[in-house]
């Protein structure tokens, strides 16, 4: 058996905003350069990405990505570096609450070893 | 803002077995030494409450609770002296990574204090 950690952050009317699912979107609008893409990748409808993504910006009370409108290409997303900043504190934090949930996981179940 | 942890035990199948759920009905149980009024008390489906606890015990390799089929008062259900223990632990290992990961959040996020 293994014991898992979820992190999930609540905003002040006890609403969930952000966790792994946003944290995934975030890497895959980097890795795309588009919200609808990035949402196609994840097998998750534009909508349900776009109400993700604001909701989670409403909470933070800044902008993750900036958006391009339309354009040659059809536009496209972006992070902004308060978006990159976030993700990358979200993870620092999300990943030292990991490692110190094992190390009590190997005191409080020495037999699982 | 705030982080919640949620720590969730999985079987050698990548199959969850216990969690927050399972605890909460184990302690239903211990207060109306029934399974059927535990799950009555949590507005769960008697037949689910039954499969979580079947789970849980197949996972684990021991059984949580002692039934006592029939009777004048209908038989009822008890933790065993292993299914307490079980439950000890669980809440014990829950709470020690809840408070080490608020004391990481001091850390990660001290501009939310």
């Amino acid at each position: 058996m293994k014991a898992v950690t979820r992190i999930t952050f609540f905003n002040e009317n006890q609403e969930k905003f952000f966790g792994e699912g946003p944290c995934r979107l975030l890497h895959a609008i980097e890795e795309t350069g588009s919200l609808r893409s990035a949402a196609l990748s994840m097998g998750m409808a534009y909508t349900k990405a776009l109400k993700i993504l604001n909701n989670a910006e409403h909470s933070l009370g800044f902008p993750l990505t900036c958006r391009a409108a339309g354009g040659k290409n059809g536009g496209g997303s972006l992070l902004t570096p308060q978006g990159k900043e976030w993700l990358k504190r979200y993870e620092q934090y999300r990943d030292a609450c990991i490692h110190a949930n094992e190390a009590l996981y190997l005191e409080f179940f020495p037999e699982q070893q």
